[in-house]
């Protein structure tokens, strides 16, 4: 029995969760081998039969190309002919981890050599599995067990999220890690509580934990005492989200019954499987990140075409704003974001990579030209710093529709607007005046204001997006789209939080985007607002 | 004989030349064994030698510290207890190179598994010192027959422009780097002509180049009617520095004869021994980080002293300006700055790393007020971004000048003022109306505003301080200062080139800080600015 170790970190994402631990580990932790082949013989077909169960799950939610590389692994995991090698050496007396390296290793190197780009590509996957069966085997398991349990690890990969099971609940606690992380967009979205910046947890003897995301604390081994007040904090919680509830089927409105226009930002197209469109007033950001994902082969145009017209059919005749792809940054993609680079978030991303890489820039906008026949599309361009960036972008744009005519393809040229996240936009929107609209995105610009990165815990204190600055050039970008009749919205992360609404409303936004999980909070808070 | 090859890249330092080209390469460069113990051992002593004669070169502008440690190495190469091993391996058949580095990595490991501190630190000299000789030996040979030429490599660090011979003119140009890089600074300062971010240069059968740095050209084996052009052009360039040398000693003006204050941009104390006081009005931005070098011991408050008092005896009467130690960003110090960091421009650098070291921090404000009584000393905090920031500084200064009041130490409290790079100080200056000056850092604040990194080429061309965005930021923290009678100067590299002055003078600055090569050039463009 434990004494209780109350941690104080960063809120990533609100919520109160209790219930037991897992200590998350890499592919590399040490496994102690028991030295008796038949026990390493168990784990092994142990560890291979749940990554099969998790790769299964991870199937029924994946898109297109993704899907079937999924299934790829699938196969190899049951074929014979690569499980046999490694029996083989655990038969001989070597360990199931070292002899599963070894096996796949060999493999890898057959496919790294091959003169086929496809093969080629494969050895990733190849590698992929392998990761997934060794997490199974090294001592703290793999993500089977997690459903229901409190994460605790250093940090947490986006796609460890995904295919982690929050059907039971859950929560988030990281070492390290940043409320502006993508997995925190993701916590956040999917209502999993999450704190991050707890620093070093100790690890051993720990098997339950209470995590409080909007006050950013974790108890390990909570006493009774706790247990109680824990209890009372959940209560407490859902008494507020009764109280809300009935704000989510209601259009959003000020306390002087005024209208706001409340989107949604979606990352993975799975998030509007439970997600009833009548609840908000469009979609304001689409990742299109989704499909690009690191290690997998680019999505071609037809793949992009059939997700993007997923999107309109479900929003109907409210409008889908898809940002155009969004990577490098804190989002690599092997083959198109740069390596090397020494501050990637002042480097080549956003509409700065797409722009050098024209050829899938141009199939992606000739994605969203012909699925713009069905519904109300628009698109926008993430990192826009200098007008000569979106005139270039409009320029191929303009080219893409032509072709399609010439083709006798259906397709309608969606407005092009912009990302407000560069503070030179945000100091200067004059010289971005051509753009059908503009959507702050407050992460990003907070970041460069403050000259403090989103993705570091130890400059975390200094990324307030309601600092008074950032407020100012919010405020700024208001003024100058209202005088011009240009549409400003915001989607970052400060519209999903209620304390910050106020200052938003009194920035002069009108169009917030929010994430799914906060839509009932943010009207509920929107209504308890008077504008001055 | 090869045909010209004219290549295109970014302007780095002004200026002219022609000459022989000289191929950097790394210690880690593929030597050529003869395959002759005789011809290695010749090497091996000539490699020996060259690079005893550059450390004695580099002891003679060396400070403090920085000498002992060079001197250290000295005696090593000097000593055949360390040179006989690498002998008689080489007399075995080893190559030079192969001997040499057995021989000092096996000293090395006693150096880093000693339990004293002191020895442990030495190690790092002793790869330095394997790395010089090392260079020596591949192929290229070392730095020793560089004076004179162009110097052709991917990047160049602060460490090798330093220990380079500049006596005989000469030249940088490099594949990658940037405008804004250290070692730019550096070559602006000294009057070296650069140019960068050239891509792949041939390297073979090249042995001539010409270059022109203002205008970005690189000529690798001109022709004869190139040379006459380039002779020409290196005519222009001293007709033009003969019209401006008259406004050395001149103060500088307006053309309407309203003065300005012209101060200049120091890095390393040695730039001041070939500098005339009396052609500026006193240094606006002295660098701290001289005195912490990477890889040696940090300097002590005595050490800190004795520097800062010389800059103040250079100075006499007129304002020395110091910024406290900003390290971090692109300038790692082993021991001080963090390690991992994902975007080291947007983490812990300048104050936000100084108030976490206290004990660094600390001896630097000693040794400043301790200085301060020798002349007209002011503090410069840099990486401002929060006033709470520069309220700790000044807790942290008050406590400073009670404990030397304490121990009856002479001092006196410098003015503390702060660089104002981070977009949010320039957005809202009122907050930190409590400095006692404001200096704009536009290398920096450029950055930030226009999220480009300075030191990636992919991004450079967006680094543009007279984008609108900058200068209005500019005009704003000048208009503040103006209204509230805080002094506002200009640090930046723009300041230094003329192309910029008529902005910046309509933007209200009336105090700039230039690099010393630009006094007399800056000085004859503002006598041909008419202020509005």
């Amino acid at each position: 029995m434990r004494h209780p170790v109350e941690l104080k970190g960063r809120p990533a994402s609100d919520g109160i969760f209790a219930g037991p631990v897992f200590f998350l580990s890499t592919a590399d932790a040490v496994r102690q081998a028991s030295g008796d082949p038949a026990i390493e013989r168990r784990d092994f077909d142990a560890a291979v039969a749940a990554a099969i169960a998790g790769l299964g799950a991870l199937v029924a939610i994946a898109e297109g190309e993704g899907a079937e590389m999924l299934a790829f692994q699938i196969a190899l995991l049951e074929d014979d002919a690569l499980l046999a090698p490694a029996r083989d050496l655990i038969g001989q007396g070597k360990p199931a981890d070292i002899a599963w390296r070894k096996t796949v290793d060999a493999e890898i190197v057959g496919y790294e050599m091959s003169d086929d780009d496809y093969f080629r590509a494969r050895a990733t996957d190849l590698k992929d599995m392998r990761d997934r069966v060794l997490r199974q085997l090294s001592g703290t398991g793999g993500l089977g067990s997690q459903a229901g349990a409190i994460l605790i690890g250093d940090d947490v990969p986006p796609s460890l999220f995904l295919e982690a099971d929050w059907s039971k609940g859950g929560a988030i606690a990281l070492r390290q890690g940043s409320p502006s992380s993508h997995v925190a967009i993701l916590a956040r979205a999917r209502g999993v509580p999450m704190v991050v910046g707890l620093g070093d947890i100790i690890r051993d003897g720990h098997s339950e934990a209470a995590i409080d995301g909007a006050a950013g604390l974790l108890v390990l081994s909570p006493d009774a005492p706790q247990k109680r007040l824990w209890s009372a904090k959940a209560d407490a919680l859902s008494a507020r989200r009764d109280r809300e509830a009935p704000f989510l089927d209601r259009p959003a409105r000020l306390g002087d019954g005024s209208r706001i226009e409340l989107l949604i930002n979606v990352a993975e197209p799975e998030e509007l499987a439970v997600l009833d469109p009548g609840h908000c007033d469009g979609i304001g950001l689409m990742r299109s990140e989704f499909l690009f994902r690191d290690g997998r082969p680019l999505p071609d145009e037809e793949t992009q075409y059939r997700a993007y017209r997923r999107l309109l059919d479900w929003a109907g005749d409210k409008p889908v704003t898809i940002r155009t792809l969004d990577i490098g940054g804190d989002k690599p993609v092997k083959g198109l974001t740069p390596e090397g680079e020494r501050n990637p978030f002042l480097g080549l991303r956003g509409v700065r990579l797409t722009l050098q890489r024209k050829d899938v820039f141009t199939a992606q906008l000739r994605a969203l030209a012909r699925a713009a026949t069905h519904g109300n599309l628009k698109i926008m361009v993430p990192m826009i710093t200098l007008s000569a960036e979106l005139d270039e972008t409009a320029v191929l744009l303009d080219q893409v529709m032509a072709d399609l005519a010439r083709d006798g393809v259906a397709a309608k040229r969606p407005p092009l607007g912009i990302m407000v996240e560069v503070p030179a936009v945000a100091v200067a929107p004059e010289l971005l005046a051509k753009a059908a609209f503009f959507s702050i995105g407050s992460n990003d610009l907070t970041q460069y204001v403050m000259a403090a990165g989103r993705d570091e815990a130890s400059v975390a204190a200094l990324g307030d997006p309601a600092h008074p600055a950032v407020l100012r050039l919010i405020a700024h970008v208001a003024n100058y789209g209202r005088e011009r009749g240009i549409s400003v919205s915001l989607c970052g992360d400060m519209a999903s939080e209620p304390r910050h609404l106020a200052a938003l409303i009194a920035a002069g936004l009108r169009t917030l985007s929010v994430s799914p999980a906060s839509i009932a909070r943010v009207k509920a808070a929107l209504a308890e607002i008077k504008p001055i």
